[in-house]
């Protein structure tokens, strides 16, 4: 049986578990670790503020307790519980906005962030300050739609445009983070828009994901 | 009725919540408001991972959002649920890393930290950046010891004086800042066989709630 | 007879001694020690560049050598002499910038002052710089008005609301500290119109020093 | 036919680029990308000084507009060359140091460089600075052997494990990475004595290629 | 014979070169070393790529290596081969953007950059990051002309004014860097329409290498 | 008449002024601008104390707005009322610690510094992290001799040299820099102690004053 490498929505949402799946094509490989999206049942219908991040941790944590998989990855850009799954396993388990992040700096050498609403951006700058990249960061805006409401296609995409087009011109961004999961969708619109570059953050955690099962690094360290 | 500032341990361990009472004494004022502190009973042993640290916020923001209080502080050098319990309620809440460490910059211009455990720096590290003063940080160095095992005044004391003096001598430390909420009782002691000042954070996290109260800062804001 | 914390008003304006009066009420506390707020009579009539500044630092060192206090707060927003006078005395001496700032970075994550002048600008920023909070500062404008000016309760009040409105709307301040000890009487009106928290550094420094009398830290330790 | 990525070892020295040709072996995949392993002829026999890096910019970007692949890694730890290639094609261009400190600040808080040589830890630092992550760095300090001395393994795993004990309990590094693609052999028996993960740079960077392909991200954009 | 200070630019521009010469003036000291500039024929006609830059480092240090100076600028906003050439030569060689960077510091809190083209910006930022000066930036920003078209003295001029005035009044700078070697003899006319210091790179880093001449330090240290 | 570039040495002790005199030698130019060392009667006989530092700076702020000078350098390493100075005058007004460290960044990647006393370390810190210059800093040690002490050469080099291997070889200094204008007469024995570059800071602030003389920038902008 193959790897496996588990991708968990910490939202309620199943659409965007589906729209997680989606952008998870590109990524399969035959001769790879299967990817498999889930949804966390426990979780709140979408992950808007610090409680609803925290909310998620211990039952998030014993998924990736009691689940078989070579790796996991936290599907929500707040990376709720990120540093408590890594007690909970010694197998590799990413976030998405630490990939998201770290992966935009290989692109450009400052990097925007498009939040959901307002109130993310506080919780997104103290984790950036913590991953030590803040001097990378051009800006983080929001589009002020909950989660809920990033199924409207029409206003988020108006939006996103709007915002990667101020981080560009204004605050001097040149690659452009999204900072929801739920925006996977309009990475390639957004892209062709704002004509800088676009990183979709949980392909870029997947596709970590795969390089840590193929190389089988630190698995058998307590570590950290 | 007077205000009361709700001191909350959340480790389950009343030995702490008594040290922390004791602690409390000098900031007691027949004018000013009541400080209770309470144990968290949900809470594990001692705090000692970020599992330890996570798995306490749920349990500590209901008790926050369900209290009479004027102002809350928890108590635990994690500052576990400072911001999700900041969403729980519109009334201050302080952490005692945050201000432990704050206070700590008024003493002098570069602070150690005595942690208990190895594994306990990172999750400190991580902080110190997120709140942006790891500039002014001289090192974090752990005794080595569990919350449980700092009952042994006199291995917990040699430790800490050994430890503080490797942040003094070797790493340029001109304060020292005691990483837990168990260790209040080694303060002067400490302050004595290291001769630089030594901050109790719980003890700034209280006078800073008591500020807070008489103030009435930003009570009514949504804010954040 | 209880102890007493000094309050310094560096600038000889008496107005502005008079208003620092009243922002102390309600720290008042009939258990607690005494705050008397006095003028320095060779200071300028207000501190608006670095030379008057540097010129209070002699005769403010001299009153804090010679008076009868349990603790200093130096009341100008440039902290004239802080170091110098933690040198001329082992009692706690706290500057009003060093307090506000540090207070703030409870209230939320990034800050901005208001200050009254443009040339204060660079003065503010190599000091926020030597504090090590620069990664915290939104930004700090000036309201283009000097400390007798600040009287002008309409002219003063309307500026400070359109740069705090600019210090959120543009440059993503979540908290205000007002850059001058003149301006204490605006807290309260300037919060409501921005609704944002608005910190006034001398309650936060006279604060801080009320916990130092009472908890007697460091007092004799030479250190520093 | 599928494509193919183009890893470049740009020293002369063909024992390297076999060595990186071992570590492709696990990221090799049938569905996926080739990875080709190829020698800069016109570079020297190791680069070790700045001039060394310097000198193969313009070879190095010669190669990388005239090959038909879909990616390219420059193999070197300076990655000499990264942002002239980054001009000289649309294909993604990705560099070992780049992608190897990214990765390794996925693994612990604090990482460590283990050097070749103690000329090359200014460039480095320079480097590292430029990323924006210095705040990450634990240390990093030179084997003092060069690249030719490499292939003595007894020699350079010994000082290897000096070094990186070092770095773990004097500086506090929690993850290493190998600063010179020289070194990949040595990854797993290094990792296994400091017992703290090891990051073998090629590899990080290769396996970001392979996701960049299949992502197809930027492909398009004149960007940057 | 006098010493001999050899500036080069590495564009091949002759006048650009003419320009240089010209700002040379002021400079020229009856009794100190001769201050010669002269043009890299092997560069391009403008460096305005990471390209151009990395294209002019061999052939740049191949005249460092044979000439006879006492001292060297690199005479171009990149600092193209600085620390190549240091390992050429263990005569002083100096950089403009350095050097007029470092000056700048002196002038103001704030500076900020007027760069060529918008593409000149990131290469200008990982610098000024690598310099470990990035919290004193103000901005950068282009004037959206190449080396050639700053011939065009009405153009070129209003741009910088326009530009420059962005930099002073939206980002706050006090003092202002010609990022391009070929902006010389703009410099008064800019300094006068802004009423901001405007510091003149080349200038500064040929009395930088003069005093390095007069003082002879660390002439015979292998060293860096 | 020619130009006059006035050196103050705040300090009241004739024979640091005569050194100071000594150190100017290499910088004496027929033609360039003449070079004034004075010593400054109302200063202590060493600036050991923050106190120290600032009880100069009225006097010193005097001399300044009254000499007839083109420039001025103020010869103390706390660079005592810079910015005081800088509104006293138009004229360029640079400080040694300044001038010091800016210089030292175009020797090497990590400076060191040397200073005379224990005390002296948090306030130099102060200032470099003010400078924002601090992620360039190795360290900054005491060699523990006040200002008279300098005097005997013997202890003063001895210390001198064990204070700049352990900065050399423990911090990873590649250059340092002499935090006293009263060391200047033992740079080129310590450089040749230690091997890495030495810098004198009056002799780079000094250079610095010779450029601003000549090339007469920003003169009558009233400015900063």
């Amino acid at each position: 049986m193959p790897d496996r490498i588990l991708v968990i929505n910490p939202n309620s949402t199943d659409a965007v578990t589906r729209a997680i799946e989606d952008a998870m094509v590109p990524l399969h490989d035959p001769g790879g670790p299967e990817i498999d999206c889930v949804t966390l049942r426990e979780g709140p219908p979408g992950i808007e503020s610090q409680m609803d991040a925290d909310s998620v941790i211990l039952p998030l944590c014993r998924v990736i307790r009691d689940a078989d998989a070579a790796a996991f990855v936290i599907a929500c850009f707040s990376d709720p519980g990120l540093f408590s799954a890594r007690e909970a396993t010694a197998k590799p388990v990413l976030g998405i906005a630490e990939c998201g992040i770290l992966t935009a700096l290989t692109f450009g050498h400052r990097f925007g962030v498009i939040s959901i609403l307002a109130r993310s951006v506080p919780r997104h700058l103290r984790y950036i300050a913590a991953m030590g990249v803040g001097q990378r960061l051009a800006g983080d805006l929001p589009i002020g739609l909950g989660v809920a409401e990033l199924a409207d296609a029409r206003t988020t995409l108006t939006r996103m445009v709007d915002v990667g087009r101020q981080l560009r011109d204004r605050d001097g961004a040149d690659v452009l983070v999204m900072g929801c999961a739920g925006m996977a969708r309009y990475r390639a619109a957004l892209e062709e828009a704002i004509e800088i570059p676009v990183v979709e953050p949980t392909q870029t955690a997947v596709a970590m994901a795969i390089a840590r099962v193929r190389l089988g690094w630190g698995i058998n360290l307590t570590g950290r």
